[in-house]
């Protein structure tokens, strides 16, 4: 199943959305609603605005470099992660922001942030004030530890990584934990902040009420922790650290190849004997040692080694071929950006090209896209973004709100908007 | 916030899913929609049922054990993924089974599958017999590649993550790949699976019709690897490994404590001076080498060194107090079964206690809860569980669908239920 036609309409369209977030978690969940078709107003300080847009590396005239060389260059982060994005700007602490944010409130389905806690009741744009305005909004507040948590400022995703035990799972036992290379806390948190707002207004269709939709990032990666039975492996005896192969699976895990890795999974009794054979040692097959899984299990560290010796006297490209022709799963560990431009992901626009709006951009350069397929609709981001701050407060203002030119003067002589 | 009264609604109260996963991608994706207040229907074979129940370790009249040893053991992942489903039995490859599902769509909102690629199709329970059924229905299939995709049956999380590049995104330059601990792409499938249903039931609200939706695997986390700007990393020349540490933000990462690790970040000018001056180094603060964020990056090897002689010559919870005083942003690594007792985390419910139907269980013997709070709603999974494989046939069979007692026997009796 491929992505729907272009004339597909979204399956989130009508849908407004108040986007006061900022950095990665909070822009990553408006991202997910802008794909999905929601209309997304990104609110930014007229003064600087997100600070992903100076993040580097910058994207522009010369390609992609480290440091801005040009004022058309535009940090990756902010062309990613505004995209499908109207930006207006608002000065949540001028005097007149208050009313401002009202009105846009009244004007829309759901509001989303993700200041440290506490911070938008500070600034008057909190769920009370949203609801004062609204009844029916939907508040979705994402944050470190929950709202009403006290340690926000410490909400990062390395720290919440350390806390969740998420760091202590993957590695060797007797080695040092592993940061994950991803910002899964960063990630999961706005994953399930859309599924509160979704969830939210299923519940509105029913009842007509708004409410307020708290995830935090600890609970979030926490709970994906979870699914793992930890604290029964530990009362087994059994290690926290799941490393790169699995004895009590064996043969199941990385192997490492003459110029890279390959993941095998090898543990039903066929596939194992396929591997034997195609390994060069079919005698295994018969030998008391591997001829059953709980011998496989029982000298398992003889047995990788006996694999790796074979996988590391070939390329992983060959050792892949040679599996995958014998119906052994198989992969290689590839490099993210290889992995990135798989042709499956690629035609189903789960990653997507990086665009420059004046500047061509090489297709590799890619990012995240939206990992759903609809039959009866499509997703994408409508190419619009705010590459200027405020570049969309004409059309919000002016025309979704009402604003008069002279009321937009105003506000913009005031230094509000 | 915390959760709401137990007398609060469930958001998607009045929703009904007809569940034929298995394993554990599927089966989390109705765990999900359980919790949320959905009606789950997991359908079973009547011989066996989900492979889950057989997946050890169990709890029971002993506890915790490796090895089922009493009639009334059940598997923890039987019992962690189950909660708030009802289960029927149906077999599939039954002449008659193909009018039950039929009656049971009929009923629903939501199908959900996890087979192979195809496999859905040829038992007659795929999308086209769905729809056939009941046109508005939303019919979800979760997949290794997506669907129509050949090589599902190789769609195993560490194939999925070696494939991603994920793998490669942790650990240390010229070290092996890194098997993430946590089944990211097993998690991430049915958590995409269940936002594109969500939208898809927007867009039946606003126009009557029903979809087929779509998630692979690979899609879902390859699109969360996608969030890093590797491509440009690459291209100026940064490594693909991210590591315990970051010098471009130094001090940053992961440092050995004399019994554990801890997470430090201090990247800013006050905290590295409040860093300094706690690790007993305050002239640090005036160093050429460390009084800059330029000098920092530039000498981070030897800067992480003298933090890490600092870290290690204390207990984990030392260093964690002392920074912490200072408002330098610090955590420890904990291992999961620890991080899934964090008392934040359990008031919340997003962990929560593994629950045996007839004996008491460890409460810190924990489980994936649902890690969003809604201020008018409550989460849960209301402790109905299919101890048995068709547990709940009268139920649905008899009083959902309206069955008499003589059609029931008759399915019984011909091996169809």
């Amino acid at each position: 199943m491929t992505q729907s036609s272009v004339s597909a309409p979204r399956p989130l369209e009508g849908l407004r959305v108040i986007d006061l977030t900022r950095a990665l978690a909070g822009p990553y969940a408006t991202l997910l609603l802008a794909g999905l078709g929601a209309e997304i107003i990104k609110i930014e300080d007229p003064k600087g605005g997100d600070l992903a847009r100076e993040n580097s590396p910058y994207v522009g005239r010369d390609g992609v470099t480290v440091m801005r060389a040009h004022p058309d260059d535009l940090s990756v982060s902010h062309l990613t992660r505004a995209r499908g994005k109207k930006g207006v700007s608002l000065n949540l602490k001028a005097p007149e922001a208050r009313e401002v944010f009202a009105d846009l409130v009244r004007s829309a389905d759901v509001v989303i942030e993700n200041f440290t806690s506490g911070t938008a009741d500070r600034l008057g744009v909190g769920y009370a004030a949203a609801q004062a305005a609204n009844p029916g909004i939907i508040y979705c507040a994402l944050s470190g530890f929950g709202a009403g948590g006290s340690d926000g400022s410490k909400a990062m995703d390395v720290l919440i990584q350390a806390l969740s035990g998420a760091m202590y799972t993957s590695g060797e036992e007797g080695t040092p934990p592993v940061r994950i290379g991803i910002p899964m806390a960063d990630m999961l948190a706005p994953v399930f902040g859309v599924i509160g707002i979704l969830a939210a207004l299923q519940h509105r269709e029913k009842t007509g009420l708004g409410q307020f939709v708290d995830v935090s990032m600890l609970g979030a990666l926490t709970s994906f922790v979870a699914i793992e039975n930890w604290r029964a492996m530990e009362m087994a005896g059994m290690s926290g650290r799941t490393g790169l192969t699995v004895h009590r699976l064996s043969p199941f895990g990385v192997f490492r190849c003459a110029d890279g890795y390959v993941a095998i999974v090898a543990v039903h009794e066929g596939l194992a004997r396929s591997l034997f054979r195609i390994m060069g040692e079919p005698g295994f097959a018969d030998d008391p040692r591997y001829n059953s899984r709980d011998g496989r299990v029982a000298n398992a560290v003889g047995l990788e080694a006996q694999i790796e010796a074979w996988t590391s006297s070939l390329p992983t490209a060959e050792v892949v071929r040679l599996l995958e022709a014998e119906g052994v799963p198989v992969a290689p560990v590839r490099h993210p950006s290889e992995g990135m431009l798989d042709p499956r992901v690629v035609a189903r626009g789960e990653t997507m090209a990086v665009k420059h709006p004046r500047y061509d951009t090489d297709e590799s350069l890619r990012t995240v896209g939206i990992p759903i397929q609809f039959s009866g609709c499509r997703t994408g981001f409508d190419d619009v973004l705010p590459v200027e701050i405020g570049q969309h407060n004409a059309s919000v203002y002016g025309e979704t709100l009402g604003y008069s030119a002279e009321r937009l003067e105003q506000l913009r002589a005031a230094g509000t908007i």
